[in-house]
């Protein structure tokens, strides 16, 4: 199968069992949130990060769709994370996707819920997974533990605290790095290692994934920093230059645009080679090399 | 061994775990988060539901110890809920457990995180949690199910968009009957069920539980409720007629405080005779017995 024809299809899957599982809920008054869950969960987006716990899963030799759980509970995760880093007390951003962030559609109260209830939600999915594929207890265990930790203080939440202590202050390129890495690095990691758990990958297999996504997780954040100076807002979907206006540290304003442009093509060029040795790496390549140079 | 004995050993070995479970974090600026998490889960409070984890999984004829992971899991949960809860978007309460509210302290962007973290937190030492002690995979990934499932849309957070919705309204008895069986209820459900799940309980069993825990639930909001109207504030540890102030529909507000009073005995009354079938029943039925008429 062609890449292009591909990565249609794993959106087309993501996006069908994401609009799913969020319609499985009950109603009693309640609607409201599930309206606030799907309105940022099923608002587009790449999917970067569940099509790389499929393929991971399919490049080491497993079947994807029984991936397709953890993928969708990584993308809930991706999901609450923009919605709460979105709220006034954070980054307050007004656009996201083109559209009104969360809570200028529902209020405060209720992103925070709605964020709350995708972050929850994602690991009864994940839960809940194993029976939908034939998952073992072991493998959901594990992928659970990983999307936890990488979600969390050690990834994620501690890149946005970080984040939250640099506002107005310059960091060395090795703090950005370091903050980049949680923040962006934490949920990419977790994809491709997802993915590696629930294909029976080896040990080697699932370290060349980690250099995968690490090198492709850098690589995807200073291409985000070189859109939000020279993107076009309406294809980016966010407000150009919101990093300078809140006073953020970024790889272009730490290196200039060329450097960075350069970096992309470097880290990139790194994450290919690591997984040129998986049983299946033609698809994990071309993706890398489509996220180069992207607009959007 | 007695029960307050069995008690004070059970809170003990519940607030050594989680003081162990969060520090075992690095630093790097982060500091600051670990501390705003640390503020809120080792304030004191009842323990109730780690304790009801960890003595159900004995009254089955399990080893208590086996479920401290997932006790200490459910209790940062709690924590978590607390943190957001008190939020200026949510109930704006400044003083809980007789010290000033976390975003109070750490400001609205760390509390906000701070609970994010516990919540993300809590699955990851589940997840862990097995590799602690015998528990088999397939009981962890039951444990976590339920976990999730109580502390989501289908309980807690279910519970909290009621409330939200319900501010200066007047809910009937059954409304305000389903909101608290799932923002109160809910994890005290989980509680049980999961001690059930780790002590291998039979169906039968594993039922009985969920009546104690609904009876006690509601028999627990409702003497809440009472607090709130005619407590202590120093000894109840939050402001006294909060519920009014903002407007809330209460048990007391719809029935008077008298025939509370006699809902919270009969409550606890079913719930006694529920778990009297169990191998182990006389710390549960003195704990619920204990419950009525508390002060804080």
């Amino acid at each position: 199968m062609e890449f292009q024809e591909r990565l249609n299809r794993y959106v087309e899957e993501i996006e069908q069992a994401l609009d799913q599982y969020l319609t499985t809920f009950g109603c009693n008054g309640q609607e409201k949130i599930v309206e606030a869950m799907r309105y940022s969960a099923l608002a587009g987006g790449k999917r970067l990060r569940p099509v790389l716990t499929m393929e991971f899963c399919r490049a080491v030799g497993g079947d994807p769709y029984a991936a397709l759980p953890f993928a969708c509970a990584l993308e809930m995760i991706h999901t609450y994370s923009l919605i709460h880093d979105d709220l006034p007390c954070m980054d307050n951003d007004d656009l996201r996707r083109g559209k009104p962030t969360n809570h200028k559609v529902y209020g405060e109260g209720l992103a925070v819920l709605a964020g709350d209830s995708l972050l929850t939600y994602a690991f009864e999915t994940a839960a809940r997974g194993m029976n939908e594929s034939d998952v073992t207890a072991q493998q959901a265990v594990e992928a659970i533990g990983i999307l936890a930790h990488e979600a969390g203080y050690y990834g994620m939440i501690g890149g946005q605290v970080l984040d939250l202590a640099a506002e107005h202050q310059t960091l060395t390129y090795e703090e950005l790095v370091n903050l980049q890495d949680k923040k962006t690095g934490g949920l990419i990691r977790a994809a491709a290692e997802m993915g590696c758990v629930l294909g029976y990958a080896t040990e080697e297999q699932r370290e060349a994934a980690k250099t995968y996504a690490n090198r492709l997780g850098l690589a995807f954040q200073i291409q985000d920093d070189i859109l939000d100076i020279e993107g076009d807002e309406a294809v980016f979907g966010k407000p150009i230059g919101s990093d300078e206006k809140s006073g953020k540290s970024t790889f272009p304003g730490l290196m200039g645009v060329e450097t960075c442009r350069k970096m992309v093509q470097d880290l990139t060029d790194e994450a290919v080679c690591a997984v040129k040795t998986l049983p299946e790496s033609d698809f994990l390549v071309q993706l890398a090399e489509s996220l180069v140079g992207r607009k959007k």
